[in-house]
């Protein structure tokens, strides 16, 4: 938590706030706050700035804001990826979150095993945690917008000719002949496949909307590992 | 399990090998495997190729070996990583052996905790499993070599300075100035602070011996993130 994440409801005054549960837990855990320190704060899909500690009790933390800066630039990107086991789920939003992905599509795939979607931690409230465990990492207010579809098929012949309007679309394939391009300053919409990848018909799918494959070489990486590592090399 | 790692110890004659426990179990149960079906095959620290299903029983599996490939290429850099949590170390293993890398120095810092060097994962035997999951990921046969240093100013005064001959020498540090270097063709030294950076002590032990700091960008990132990322844009 490099940033404390708070939300309108937390405010008790114009510039003051009370903190408690996980935060305050946190605050005087790991930051041992005292009266006087001042903390990294941001107001959720708001300005992020100081938080300056005004009291201490067992059950509350009160600081004064002062919330003059932006947030860090999000990254040009919309991720449409296949869904992974939950386990991975959680790890793979926090760490697109924590680089700046602010629209994630979580598609079906052949090989998406069903029982996948029937996952608990695939509720708004849980995968909103993660966003927000994701945000304080890189101290970020901007939540993500995650959707689930769990259909294929209607996702990519109704939805996706929308979503990768004006974008260069991308699809990651250990198999392609064209390497991850680099350093680009342009909006991408990037597509990932499960563990083991698109098959045919859902490789053909993509091609045939635009999407161009790219490859980062020989060596097929998990999706926890291939997501930093195609986001860092794009942008 | 994209390759199946052998040993010299598998091989029941010139060309053939017996599969048992975790292997025999993975191979029957996510590749269905059966007899004339051709498996991705490696020796460990060998060549790689294919493995011709010859025979099946209910506790072995025989293949019949094709080794006349050699392995991916490594990546011709060393990390010298901060010990990280348990947790997060063998995630950081497995990926770091995924993309290639193959030589880790673990070392304590400041603020990595006293009780990680305790724990049960850092044995030889549990280590290797790690390595050996990011091996068999990537189809790579070649294991990684990870030393732990428990002590920071013995490895870095005495032990470092032989490291880094010969390479570029960075530093990942959210705070620095200079922006990643993508793209290098040549030898790299890559440290990678704890959670929370090292302190401003370790930050010029480095900077004295020639480490120039660069970073990512103004959004700090968990270590299991910015290890794949970090790989991904230097090289």
């Amino acid at each position: 938590m490099n940033l404390i994440l708070i939300s309108e409801d937390d405010l008790v005054g114009q510039n003051c706030v009370q903190l408690q549960g996980r935060r305050l837990q946190h605050v005087m855990k790991v930051h041992r706050a005292s009266v006087g320190d001042e903390l990294a704060v941001g107001l959720l899909d708001g300005p992020c700035g100081k938080g300056k500690v005004t009291g201490i009790s067992a059950d509350k933390l009160t600081l004064e804001l002062r919330l003059d800066q932006q947030p860090p630039a999000p990254l040009p990107v919309t991720l449409i990826l296949a869904l992974p086991r939950p386990k991975v789920l959680k790890r793979v939003l926090i760490a697109a979150t924590s680089m700046g992905v602010k629209r994630i599509f979580l598609v079906n795939a052949f090989r998406v095993e069903k029982s996948f979607w029937k996952s608990p931690l695939l509720s708004k409230e849980r995968i909103d945690d993660f966003l927000i465990l994701g945000l304080e990492q890189a101290k970020d207010t901007v939540m993500p917008e995650v959707r689930l579809n769990p259909l294929f098929k209607p996702f990519v012949e109704d939805e996706l000719p929308a979503i990768i309007k004006d974008t260069l679309a991308l699809m990651a394939h250990p198999a392609a002949q064209h390497p991850c391009p680099r350093d680009l300053k342009k909006n991408v919409t990037l597509a990932i496949g499960p563990e083991g990848g698109f098959i045919s018909y859902g490789i053909e799918k993509f091609i045939s909307l635009g999407f161009s494959p790219i490859s980062l070489g020989v060596r097929p990486l998990r999706v926890e590992t291939v997501v930093p590592a195609l986001l860092s090399k794009l942008f």
